[in-house]
Parts: structure tokens; sequence; C-alpha cells
């Protein structure tokens, strides 16, 4: 097999408070700086700001866009996917991962990691959902990287 | 508009013992006594007995099967939706209804009820589900079968 | 197995010609005679006059729609299948259908006609498509819905 | 706007003869020395070429997959996208693209052709295809690489 970059998504909402910023953004660093491709929504929110992390630190970003343009990719998408099949496309984002880190969201999130969860996917949570069984969760931005990094080699 | 059948959409587990299957059974055949069209995932576990239910009702059970043959779908589906698309499908089930009613279940039921509650659809929980904001419980399946045609009759 | 309903999918235009929906509205009818339950993808031109031939004639008529609402189906669909994956639910349109007849259209149908040959369901071609290699060409309605039952019988 | 590289898809045939090949390598690594991204659905044929001239130029090359794994990929695929939506990926394929060049192929290649014109993509013809109207044919691998790079800056 051809060696490629670890590929991490990560997830979280759609809006979010300048704390979760802060963490998706030390996540999004820390995966570029390990060598790792993000995976993201694409859009705003956690998605964005673990995008910037990444891009700043040098790292590939890609967008998995529900809609049917990649003018929708925030600033910090170097490579956006354009799918146009609307929230279905959360099933693409966990499974082109081969590890997940979960941020504080919503509705979508969830179901974001269930669908890891039952793909046998690992998922680092981070400040949030740690009431889901099956998740992993990480105290500090650092920590979510080097523990999703550990299960993408075992992937 | 045209005046068109409620469609309900059942969730649950693709396996589950015989006290979560009679519960399935007597939702599917309420949502055809109701004159409802059945929409679930068309495979076995809650899908099967619900769907057993209702056309033993005289209902119409819609299956949207997420592999590419019709075969897969259990016998008591009358309208077999051939998909193809994997896990992503189950998001195609949850728009497909007017509202939901999910059983007990695992990850994949999980991603439906996350889903459903994004779309602002509603989620009637028996017997399970509690724990998740946002669903509505009902005590028995003729309670979940009543709360979900008033939701529909909202939609 | 269990006797279910044969399924025939309707594909052709969005915006169609009168003297094209009267051949659609037959195709449709000669499905409801038959038994057969009709599949379109349940937006205007052929799928709504076909459904209509279909419905008037107390048939199913399936609606496979491309975007979030029910409410873009024609009022000849009773059951609406809500996807909101865009283009791609073509690809469900054809695969849910034991064969295919397809009618005067565009690249949309086109790309249907495509993906069942690949699929290896039988598409008949009624007043357009005989260049496409594999269609089977019917001379009329009611030869192409003999045809179509006859290959999806042996499906 | 952020300025992103151009993305090219390429479609073609998955089992493909050495002349196409070398068509197929010719043109990825014409992409990649564009500073382009080639996008392709990531299996054998013409997209294994295809990533394989542009991986070997230096290029990032990404992989949308009908599977639900990663390992489907070819050895120049650098970034796998695991959609696990089978033929429906082909509609992502052409969306994420600012422009298609089509080389030889079957019916899958013709669904993304007509997906292409459908969603007003540009589609340029290599070797193949030129009675689709619409499609605009180039004569060598050099010519499609630049048609494409001008179709795509102003799409």
């Amino acid at each position: 097999m051809v060696s490629r970059p670890v590929r991490i998504t990560v997830v979280g909402g759609g809006r979010c408070d300048t704390d979760t910023a802060s963490l998706a953004e030390r996540v999004g660093e820390g995966i570029a700086r390990g060598g790792g491709v993000l995976i993201s929504g694409g859009l705003a929110g956690v998605m964005e700001a673990a995008s910037r992390g990444a891009r700043l630190a040098g790292g590939v970003t890609v967008g998995i866009l529900p809609g049917p343009s990649a003018d929708d990719a925030n600033e910090h998408v170097t490579i956006p996917i354009v799918t146009d099949i609307g929230q279905a496309r959360n099933v693409i984002n966990v499974l082109s991962g081969d590890a997940v880190i979960a941020l504080p969201g919503a509705e979508g999130t969830l179901s974001e990691i269930a669908t890891a969860l039952k793909s046998g996917i690992a998922v680092v949570a981070l400040a949030a959902w740690n009431e889901i069984a099956g998740v992993v969760p990480a105290a500090t931005p650092d920590e979510a990287v080097r523990l999703a990094f550990e299960f993408a080699r075992r992937a």
C-alpha cells in the first residue's frame, strides 16, 4: 500500500463561541503540525476555526460541502469537495477520516458521532459529548490530536 | 395541494429482542389502521416488525434500502426503494416521514434521531431515547402512533 | 421471496411538449393497469404526466425528490420520497425500478439512462434515445409498457 | 474570496487500453504542472493513469471513492474521499471540478458527462465523446489541459 497522510475529521457546531473556536483552532494546528490532512464539513463555526488553525500551520484542509457550490466553503478550506447531497454529506465527512475529533455542537454533530461509532471509527471528544458511550474524552487540544493520530495509525 | 396519506417513519435496531419486536409490530399496525404509510429502512429487527404489523393490517410499507438490490428488503416491505448509498440513506428515511417514531436501537438509530431533530421533524420515543433532548416520550405503542399522527398533521 | 408489485421507472424531461406529455400519460396508465408501481423523479414534465396517467388509473406513484421537501412533488405523486441529495437522486430513481422507460429529455435523463445500462437494468426508449447503444426502442406507449413488464419479470 | 488551486476532474473508463492510459497520464501531468488539483473517482483505468501522471509531477490527487474504504483507492491518490454512496458519487466527482476532461469510457463516464453538462460545467473531450452535444473536443492532452484551465478560470 502507498503511504498517505493521515486524515483526521473534525466535527462540531456550525456556530460556536470564542472558547470553542480557540480549541478548534488549536486542534487544526496540531493536525497540520503532525502531518495530517484535516477533513471537515467546510462551513463556519468549528469547521472554520479548525481549518484556520491547520492552514495557518501549512496544512491541507478538505471541506466536504453540503450544497452545490464551492463558494460556500470557508476561506481556510484549500480543497473543497462539492457534494450537493445536504446532510447526507455528514456520512462522507466521517468515513473519510481515519479518526474523528468532536467538539461542541448540536444535532448534526451528534449524527456524525453516531455514524462514526457505527462504522468503527474512533471518536475523540473535546469539551463535550462525554455522555455518549464509546467516545474517548480528551482534556486538551494537544491530547485530542495525540489520541486521534494514535487511533488513526491503528485504523 | 393534493391530499396524500400521512407518512410515518419508524426507526430502531436492525436486531431486537421479542419485546421490542412486539412494540414495533403494534406501532406498524397502528400506522396502517390510521391510514398512514409506514417508512422504514427496510431491513430486519425493528424495521421488519413494524413493516409486518403495518402490512398485516393492510397498509403500504416503504423500505429505503442501503444496498444495491431490492432482495435485501424484508418480506413485509411492499415498495422497496433501492438507494445503494449506504448509511447516507438514513437521512432519506427521516426526511421522507412527516414524523418519526424511535424504538430501541444503536448508533444508526441515534444518527436518525439526530438528523430528524436537526431537520425540525418530531421524534416520538418508545421504550428508549428519553435522554435525548427534544424527543417526545410515549408510554405505549398506541400513544406513540397517536402523537406521531398529531405531529405529522402539523408538519 | 415475497410477491411484490413490479416497479417501473419512467424518466424524461422536467419540461415537455404536449405530444410527449400525452405519451408519458399513456405509459403511466399502462403501468398502473398492469398492476405496476410507477417510480419517477416526482417533479414536472414527463414525471408529472406519467404520474397523472398512473394515478387516474388507480395506481400507486412514487416520486423520488431531489430537494428537502415533499411540497415539490407534483400532485399525482401518492408517495413522495424526500432525498435532499440533488441530482444524485437520479441513481435511486433508476435502481428502484425493475425496468426503465425513457421518454424525451435532456442531460438529466441521459445520466439516468447511462446509470441504468451500467447497472444492468433494461431501458425501453420511446420517441427518443435510439442512438444510445443498449436501449430497446418501442414504437408506442403500449409496446413500451409491455416490453418493460417483460424485462422486469426477468430482472 | 480566498485563492484556491484550480480543480480539474478527469473521467474515463475503470479499465482502459495502453493508448488511453498514456493520454490520461499526460493529462494528469499537465494538470499538476499547471498547479491544479486532480479530482477523479480514485479507482483503476483512466482514474489511475491520470492520478499517476499528476502525482509523479508533484501534484495533489483526490480520489472520490464509491465504496466504504480508502483501501480501494489506487496508489497514486494522495487524498481519498470515502463516500460509500456507490454510483451516486459520480455526481460529486463532477461538481467538485471547475472543469471536466473526459477520456474514453463506458456508461459511468457518460453519466458523468451528462451530469456536468446539466450543471453548467464545461466538458473537454479527448479521444472520445465527440458525438455528445455540448462537449468541447481537444486533439491532444496538452490542448485538453489548456482548455480545461481556461474554462475553470471562467467558472
